[in-house]
């Protein structure tokens, strides 16, 4: 059956870009004798992870105490947990999959590593520690400097917890390949700053964790990190197409729509809206639009409504008709498969099957 | 137990906010003479939908085939699908939920009824239509005027196919009561075109749908619509509110959320983003930021990743610490509470159980 058969509004993945993708970032990280942990919050799929698993990573990368369940109930091991998880239930949890599995978890913070620490030896579990420090984003993270060793040196006084590294993520690390050179730069800077904290305390760092999507192409230049852990590589989308990480024929995640209306002169309405694609706007190239039309890009996604997708056809001499199918690549593919059960497998437009979004809404 | 002992990020439900949310409405259609068939996409959930009906409700609305199933499951009848469903698949399933519940369809186009009357005889069904006609959103719906006449011909005349009348969405009738208002004349206006052409035709129309939250204030002022569909109003938001459509106190929905960071200075971060929020921004008021933060208005959500939310509280004097739990009203609610699985009850802010989001992802 060819994909565009299924019902609509549904979002289809191209296994033979999945594999190229997959196949790149490896070899990428070979090549920069780095390791590969990726996040899995893009694919939120234990089948995705073990394709990169099974192309060599070191571990996975969650960002939830739920999504850490999902992956640790797949036969997943050593899971980077890079989130400062709070709360008596939430570490309860945690300390149950951190004795079946090998879990780290950063943090940036005492009063977390003091809120740990307990919850891990309840259970006799153990956990390692990486401290977050500030690369340039300004989200989490302490300041990189001598605060992180004394953070390093209070988790490695704290039972049941080890201090076993540095974590910081490149979020800032965005835009096209100048600005992103530019910024890699200053997160090298800082970067450095880190390791040079722990190397004046003589204090052994086994592994520095980076990363993100846009900025892994860069990686091989920023001295001292181990391992990244991008995420959205695995399918790509118009924000990674824009900064120029991806071509557009990358992109495998896709939602197929349906045009539903063209009552409205200069409109066609398509039966996905926000909750298909995620209302994410485009944070890189036009800054503008909801989501690329394959078949007709000069039609902009101008506005979602829940259910209703507005295409602004005035711009495009595509004739649009009612029942036809449109491909729509999204916006910020790890919000929009977080949307979906479960996406519809092909291979060159031939279905393939379909994999359940089994970490979906996990959110705690 | 107290509700804010529950982990988080989660959203929380106020039900006696809830129950005089819907008293309030039902209240005012009593009083307007309106028929209320209110939107269930705001909370997907049968127990919710079962409180609306019990308090006068005519019907349900739903936007999509698996909304429809969900409420059909759950024993309700007397369903209005809101939106143009295409498609094989789609209409198969539709059909087999007609046979058992009387159901009605919007639509606004020949083609689609063409589709539709053969899918509903293939399993001999029967489906009531509205046309939809646009009361000045440019969405979807055609003109007022003739044209719907036509089509409401075309549909009387085609096999599992019932004309029963008009369908329009006051989604125009948007912010402050000034806006709000002199909008409301303008859609009063169209209605009354779509209803002269029916009357000039000598065609009977039972059913004038129309309506939203933010326009039933006024809908007693829209000569000839016979019921409306809100559906915002169960649980309200900080849209509704900024519209001065509610006041915070009627704003039942509210994520619990935890600091869970303040190493960067000028932020507090929380566990809860736009996976737990939606990225949908603000429409109404100040039309910048992500929630409303109840114990620190002055801190404002300036910006979600998926799983972190950045309060900048440069401008706040609330001392933000780690494990600190926040109360967040989400922008939009409808496209929140889709994020949850389910959501938690309280009363007072004593935990009162959770209710399912059965319906949650049913974009199909």
């Amino acid at each position: 059956m060819n994909i565009r058969e299924i019902p609509t509004p549904a979002l289809t993945i191209d296994l033979d870009v999945v594999e190229r993708n997959l196949d790149h970032m490896a070899a990428r990280c070979r090549e920069y004798g780095l390791g590969l942990r990726p996040h899995i919050k893009t694919h939120k799929t234990p089948e995705a992870a073990r394709m990169q698993i099974d192309r060599g990573a070191v571990g996975l990368t969650v960002a939830k105490v739920g999504e850490a369940e999902v992956m640790a109930g797949a036969g997943f091991d050593d899971l980077l947990l890079a989130f400062p998880i709070w709360g008596a239930g939430n570490l309860r949890r945690l300390a149950a999959v951190a004795r079946q599995r090998r879990m780290l978890l950063s943090l940036d913070n005492e009063a977390t590593a003091r809120e740990l620490s307990p919850a891990m030896t309840a259970q006799e579990a153990s956990i390692g520690v990486l401290v977050e420090f500030d690369a340039g984003l300004g989200r989490c993270g302490l300041e990189p400097g001598p605060a992180c060793v004394d953070l390093a040196r209070t988790v490695d006084g704290l039972p049941g917890l080890r201090f076993r590294g540095l974590m910081t993520y490149f979020g800032s690390v965005w835009g096209n390949e100048e600005d992103r050179r530019a910024e890699t730069e200053r997160v090298a800077a800082r970067v450095g700053r880190a390791l040079s904290a722990f190397e004046e305390a003589r204090m052994p760092v086994d592994i520095v964790s980076g990363g993100s999507t846009p900025s892994a192409p860069l990686a091989g230049g920023i001295k001292g990190i181990t391992e990244i852990r991008p995420g959205t590589y695995v399918y790509n989308d118009i924000n990674t197409y824009y900064q120029g990480v991806c071509a557009l024929e990358d992109c495998a995640a896709r939602v197929l729509a349906t045009v539903v209306s063209t009552a409205v002169p200069g409109r066609a309405i398509i039966d996905a809206g926000s909750k298909t694609f995620s209302s994410d706007l485009l944070g890189s190239g036009p800054k503008s639009g909801y989501g690329y039309v394959v078949e007709a890009p000069e039609a902009k996604l101008v506005k979602l409504n829940e259910e209703h997708g507005y295409l602004d056809i005035a711009g495009s001499a595509h004739a649009f008709r009612v029942g036809e199918v449109l491909t729509v690549i999204p916006n910020h593919v790890c919000t929009c498969v977080n949307m979906h059960d479960e996406v519809f497998l092909h291979r060159s437009g031939e279905a393939a099957g379909c994999w359940r979004v089994a970490a979906r809404g996990k959110i705690r």
